[in-house]
């Protein structure tokens, strides 16, 4: 079992900090447990919550009006998951965010956020980093959805993150690769 | 025409400087001109600057194997424009920027960046936030691409960013909205 000191440490590794202050930023955080299937966000709802993974496996992800779900993230141990359109404005999710497996979540209020970062500038430096490395990936991401082909984008994501692949399914796997089923199950075959 | 002063306020406006932070600040921006059709990134090179764009319209755009031409970002005055993920990490740009008018651009390294986000935590702030509009807007940006119709997107792109319809051709636009310039024309047609 971690213990609420070791969380702070195991989330912002790298960084001292006093005791004083790891009760302070402990005062932030809030344990929460879900069970495989929980939904932790549903769209049109108003969030201000971000949460850092624990244990488990969540994905966000989003329904367009013809019905289609599109995977925007997963998120496994050490990973932080939001509607992050929402989190950072006043306006309402479009995301949901499920559990794939039971999952040990923290949850970290916006005004947490602001209020860490106002009063130590060290967690500002890390959040700072931690947005430009998201901000980063996530162009990427959406550069080799326009520049590769699916076989390609899929060996990637296997191997970038092989502990993801093996606890969700194929459905999600098609999901956030923005092809069908059918064509992953084609892709597989043509390795294999 | 601004002085190096006035341009300082400009971009860190609402942030309130003494004389030297000013001086300092603006010893870490370079002025620069380009003429439209200009170039100041190509792919497969480094990148550690961005650039503050103080009059004038610039695009960043990304050619895929199939010599699809798409346009990631255009840029006005008081925009941001770089290859972020290139800029953000060690990695090699993959996008090009192009001026698509004459401009008036501030070069601002990342190493810059860092330096200043140390010495003074409001800037850190200011870039943080900065960071946190930009990820969450690009967000959204792609889930308007996944759920609206073409004819959708074009509407809310003709509406939010008049400024920039003003200054760029159709092909431009149509590389933006990820269609081809005849599919703008039939939803041009059926508008007016």
């Amino acid at each position: 079992m971690e213990s609420k000191n070791e969380i702070v440490l195991e989330i912002f590794k790298d960084i001292s900090f006093s005791e004083k202050e790891i009760a302070f930023i402990n005062s932030k955080f809030t344990k929460m447990h879900f069970k495989k299937g929980d939904i932790l966000l549903t769209p049109n709802t108003y969030t201000k919550n971000q949460f850092y993974v624990f244990n488990g496996c969540l994905r966000s992800y989003f329904i367009n009006l013809e019905g289609k779900d599109h995977t925007t993230q997963f998120a496994i141990k050490d990973w932080w998951i939001s509607d992050y359109t929402a989190f950072f404005s006043s306006e309402k999710a479009v995301m949901n965010i499920e559990c794939l497996q039971d999952a040990v979540v923290y949850q970290f209020s916006r005004e947490s956020m602001n209020h860490l970062c106002e009063k130590m500038p060290k967690v500002e430096i890390f959040f700072r980093k931690k947005m430009e490395r998201a901000f980063a990936a996530f162009q990427q991401r959406i550069l080799e959805y326009l520049s590769l082909p699916a076989k390609e984008r899929y060996l990637k994501f296997i191997n970038t993150y092989p502990e993801i692949v093996k606890v969700i399914r194929n459905y999600h796997i098609a999901s956030y690769l923005g092809i069908t089923t059918e064509s992953l199950s084609r892709i597989r075959k043509s390795i294999h």
